[in-house]
């Protein structure tokens, strides 16, 4: 396929949420139809939350929650929700089956992205995926890691499944905010492009 | 092998085209032969354009003739070119044929590295490395990152077979102009390497 | 695992030593007990020279003198030291050795993370990890980037093996420097979420 960085309308979106220093003023950004699609296109969401503490019932999630909220906020529509301990084989089997009864167009995870052990989030998930999207893993931790440098310590992996993306958010509620604002201008696109709504040119 | 990143000569040239903020000023910066040979270098480079569209004739490759101009505004020497479908096979035979031949020191792909099932260049282009650069894949996206988020979603891949750097850059004209503008104070000093004609320190 | 990025108390030392343009001004940051930890955490850390030139008696260690160096300033104890040439075998049984027999916190590599033939620490050590951290090559090398493209080129990996942490790092002199300085801050917050003497949460 070609052109996934076409570029015909640059929209304000775009430079919202995250990051860079070199962000294009906004007075010199194209305005009109590219913005208002992005504003209100509306995706089907599903958050799966990873986390034996949680899996237990001994630790409310929070994290699930702030999802839940950023998705409600931007008008997205919540169709699936689950939570499971940091077992591969269960994150896994949620991740397949949303994606193959293409019940959601984005599959966020939170949890399990870390250091130890029982951290398994980036290998299930990846083991699962048709194609990896490694700039949305890079996007994650190197906008965040300026004014937080543990974000750098997150393993999370992105990519495609049939036509579902999936995204993997760290496991607090402050990660999944600093996550949250750097999709907010790149899974609209990236879910056009995988569902051909739109060619990129 | 030591000292892929040793120092001794820091040249102007690589202080210009990209990113980053933290340019050390240009008067800090040592020059002499090392400017002079970098300017002057060439490379032999081989363009091979991925597209579906251009394969049946349906779609001029502006993003191949993109890269040809480049080539030529450097001083480097054009060596082949091709154009092939969204085929794993296809871009793993070009890409192996020409390194094999040892006929150009860095070929350049555009197209292909998007989310869709048709997009496989990465994985073509993977599958054929003997070893993978991830640096340069990260710095095309990041640095092109903060104007223009949707770098992020570009799944490009970087590496060596034998003695020739293979890059993957985006399929659209603009973002095969970034990508360059990227590479073009780091394909010299890379074949330098890969070719031996210069240790790193 | 949950929480890997929670931040309970945000430290100063987490703002000093690297790159990004975003840092938070110091006067806004908490303080208190979350610093004087970190400041005072001691590490047991390995040091593993790869070079060719280094292991017939060619060439001085200065890269791997640097590390043991900076260890010493910090505080940290230097368990173990050894060079070897860039043979793949040789340098998974270094990794593992000391990994295996709980020897150190942290093993820091220096040397064969570049393009050649030769160059195989990246592969050598991703062959013994239990699971890769992305992120802390990625900032090794991209908060180098803008002042020094050629740390692009660097192809090191990082992550765990057991409970020790093995980070590649490049292997000149300068890129030593470099990049202990950008893993000043993360690898005690590494090692305590390994270690499990610390959850995120």
């Amino acid at each position: 396929m070609d052109d996934v960085v076409e570029r015909p309308v640059m929209t304000t979106l775009a430079f919202e949420g995250s990051g860079g220093g070199g962000g294009t003023p906004a007075l010199l950004l194209p305005s009109g139809e590219g913005n208002r699609e992005h504003s209100f296109m509306s995706l089907r969401i599903a958050v799966l939350t990873v986390s034996d503490a949680g899996a237990r019932g001994q630790r409310t999630d929070s994290s699930g929650d702030a999802i839940v909220a950023w998705a409600e906020a931007r008008g997205h529509a919540l169709v699936a929700r689950a939570l499971v301990p940091d077992e591969t084989e269960e994150i896994g089997a949620r991740l397949r089956g949303w994606a193959d009864a293409d019940a959601a167009d984005l599959v966020l995870t939170t949890g399990g992205t870390g250091l130890t052990a029982r951290d398994v989030t980036p290998e299930a998930t990846r083991a699962i995926l048709d194609k990896e999207a490694p700039g949305i893993a890079e996007v994650l931790r190197l906008t965040v890691y300026p004014r937080f440098h543990r974000a750098a310590l997150s393993r999370g992996v992105a990519g495609v499944r049939g036509k579902t993306l999936v995204v993997n958010l760290p496991g607090s509620p402050g990660g999944v905010r600093d996550g949250l604002a750097v999709l907010d201008d790149l899974v609209i696109h990236a879910v056009e492009l995988i569902r051909g709504t739109k060619t990129g040119h």
